[in-house]
């Protein structure tokens, strides 16, 4: 049957994938005639000695490539596709793309973003890395729900182009939200965003001076170092205590130079999970208003408190209009929706307005509408509690078992009040061991993130981040466990070499 | 009965829109009590002496807006509805956004783009202005089932975070339609975007050297010329003859300076309509060859052809990968699902997926695959071809009725082979003439788009461009005689200076 894969238990490539590749690999080679029937799941799953499950998800994915189709009440079977015709040999180009590219700051961008990249989890491992609304919560029903009702009340509209600003009701929905959060803005002064990337692009572009100094927490949001760079500016690192970033050395300077903003995350820090006292967020504003600096608060789990009290955001402090906040759906629920937002004061939102229509017209109105519609139905309030309780859980298992089954001799970790990360340091490590220590988890089959790239100018320390996004409960031990076996490999090897 | 509101027929805001005004205000007023049953639609449309479906349209955007509420079987409600709290009072900001925002080159593409407007249509108008797909063509059926579809088979994988290149099957579709026109891609060649206008923008990021000039048809896309000035680049105004850009001039221009890329709509252009022929895109790209200077296709609308024999376009032709290539569904169908894309040389996509990358992450995978499901099932090639078939009878009627009631000694006109617009010239009119000839349509209840903001700077004459995709087949000879009464106001009232 050559239905058969040789399955690799042990290849990075988890094993719905390798299945999905030898499927396609046999039918471009025109070995698996259309109309085929398929072994029924459970049938190949025991051939294979895997879980039926593994299966499913192959044959999902080869429907979706188009190889496959079902009729209600019989077999699956091979699809006869037509395949794309080979392309055409790759000529040299007559242009040199790097002369016709002026941007080599491109160039730059990529060739600076830093080293190693996490492991790509597959099957059995452990995902300490993934930092994104876990599907597994992903409220699909519901959302199911809105999407219809939207696409029956008002598709003509849905379907049609719409304002720059994104669809109305979200844009008050969003409004009201946010007042939750002590933040008095009006729908006027909300504009959406495919996703809080897009907004901090179209931020940084109306903001940017070229070779000006942006402070940025150290570390940061790995993804706007070059976002920076990209404008021309350059990122001024602040070092982030455990109080945020240390606002003495912000101040003075502050005093030297001015620069194009101040870039923070006050709430559940990505990469450490810190968040920020009420005291240091006034000290920051306070700061920003007397040298007359806009602050970017990225806002990016503002809902994702689930230990303590709130702290309110710089935003709702915001008496002189210096705060641009960036907010997005998309570590809470449907990342794959790209729904982020910004808000700020008029003057900047009409000149965001501006370029927004500039550089593409108006935002998918189908995914905002369904939102508001999942939104104001109650659904995201009940989702957000599930969220909380679930998160609540898996941050208080890795506290424990961090401590528990790792130790603190043997790491030093951050104690986040919300969100899905913390910041984990191997006391006296070095730098140049981290390489050796995400492949010393990746042979423990646990993936983590590793520390360098959140910074522009690494320092000489070993650290990493731990996301609790895409772990079950459960995974949680078995996962601080092979921690601990990968942290014990380097030091057996005496991989681990102390700081100066 | 408050919810009777005093309409005005003749105001530019449609009567649907006042009814929707007045309910919100008496709402904000308090003037709408929670839990007040609505008058049956048919009623109200009795009482005001209107349509019944301008009240449901009310309704509808009632509803959207939160301000209603129905359930079934039962009457229309007024919803109790959470105003946000009133705004903070706007204090003076501490920044001065003029000067904390560099680019006040946004500002100058803002005040750059030319009056006037078209004016906005409303009830009883003819539009001939809209260019964006017929909502009333709109399969709203066959997407629905898309949708659906797509969220009962693979709901967690579209609505978690995608590929910045796109969802896959959907490039794979459009690499094998692309292969329709001659186009030979593999779907690693293809980027999906948020339409064609981020499309541009990227491809414009990526070809930007500040200061560089890049040649474009005059006239051409309104909103490419802010988005050329938005990346220091400078239009360089080719004129446009009745074969597309005269390669004579361009190719003097070419000799001069070296520019940054080459804009061309060889399609329909918008807005004039249209068409080169294949000699002309040959001896375009060869200019462009031996130059080497890269070539920006807007094939906006390659699927619209519909009389006489199809042109390849010149990325088929491209045999040395300078031609870079975007297209988008926006001006067939859905454009509210803002769904683009750009095929180019391999050098070019991988600079691209980066770019995109670092300013959106990825784009919106659900839209992204109903539209690959709707292609898939064979529901677009029906779509095209009754889209074929309304727009071919919309043209013929429109070049006929041109003729006919408006008549050659009054107006010069285009003569598209498929598309949405035609370019229509007052012979020896002016331009100043053009704001007294779009008040003199709107006061005729026609709106049609003056043509001045397609040009950087406008030539001294009277034109104006005319779209199709909006405007019902038996609306266009009444549109037609509107025009004509619009240009013989303008003559009696002796407001059509001659041109020099």
């Amino acid at each position: 049957m050559p239905w058969l894969p040789a399955l690799d238990r042990h290849a990075a490539t988890p094993l719905w994938k390798q299945i999905v590749d030898h499927a396609v690999r046999l039918a471009d080679e025109g070995n698996l005639p259309s109309g085929e029937r398929l072994p029924p799941s459970r049938a190949l799953a025991a051939e294979l000695g895997i879980n039926r499950s593994t299966v499913c998800r192959a044959y999902e994915e080869l429907a979706a490539l188009g190889y496959l189709e079902s009729r209600p009440g019989s077999y699956t079977t091979v699809r006869g596709r037509a395949r794309p015709l080979a392309a055409r040999p790759a000529a040299a180009s007559l242009l040199d793309w790097n002369r016709a590219m002026a941007p080599d700051v491109l160039d730059a961008c990529v060739s600076a973003m830093r080293q190693p990249r996490p492991a790509v989890p597959g099957d059995g491992w452990i995902d300490f890395s993934t930092l994104s609304a876990d599907p597994d919560l992903c409220p699909v029903d519901d959302f199911r729900r809105a999407v219809r009702s939207v696409l029956l009340d008002q598709p003509r509209s849905i379907l049609d182009y719409g304002d720059s600003a994104g669809y109305a009701p979200l844009r008050e929905t969003l409004a009201s939200r946010m007042r939750a959060h002590g933040i008095a803005v009006s729908p006027d002064e909300v504009v959406l965003t495919q996703g809080a990337q897009q907004g901090l692009d179209l931020v940084v572009r109306l903001l940017a001076r070229p070779g000006a100094g942006v402070a940025v927490e150290s570390p940061t949001y790995a993804l706007v170092l070059p976002l920076l760079r990209l404008h021309g500016l350059r990122a001024v690192e602040i070092p982030l205590g455990a109080d945020g970033m240390d606002l003495d050395v912000l101040e003075s300077w502050l005093e030297r130079e001015p620069p194009a903003f101040v870039y923070t995350m006050p709430g559940f820090q990505n990469p450490t999970g810190l968040t920020t006292t009420q005291a240091h967020r006034e000290r920051l504003l306070t700061l920003c208003e007397m040298r007359r600096v806009p602050i970017v608060e990225d806002g990016f789990e503002e809902e994702m408190k689930y230990f303590g009290r709130a702290v309110l955001p710089l935003k709702s402090m915001d008496a002189h209009g210096i705060v641009i906040y960036v907010g997005t759906f998309s570590k809470v629920v449907f990342p794959g929706l790209r729904i982020g937002w910004i808000a700020a004061e008029r003057e900047f939102i009409r000149r965001l307005l501006w370029l927004s229509r500039f550089t593409s017209l108006s935002g998918n109105l189908l995914s905002q509408a369904a939102v508001e519609r999942f939104c104001h139905a109650g659904r995201y309030d009940g989702y957000l509690r599930r969220v909380h309780a679930t998160f609540r859980r898996r941050m208080t298992m890795l506290l424990r078992s961090l401590e528990k089954d790792v130790g603190g001799d043997r790491l030093e970790w951050t104690r986040p009040m919300g969100g899905c990360t913390l910041w984990a340091r191997v006391p006296g490590g070095r730098r140049e061991d981290e390489r050796a220590l995400v492949d010393a988890a990746a042979s423990e089959r646990l993936a983590i993130t590793p520390g360098s790239p959140f910074f522009a100018t690494p320092p000489d320390q070993l650290a990493f981040r731990v996301s609790i996004a895409h772990v079950k409960v459960h995974e949680i031990e078995d996962g601080c466990r092979r921690l601990r076996r990968a942290l014990a490999r380097l030091t057996t090897r005496g991989e681990v070499r102390r700081a100066r």
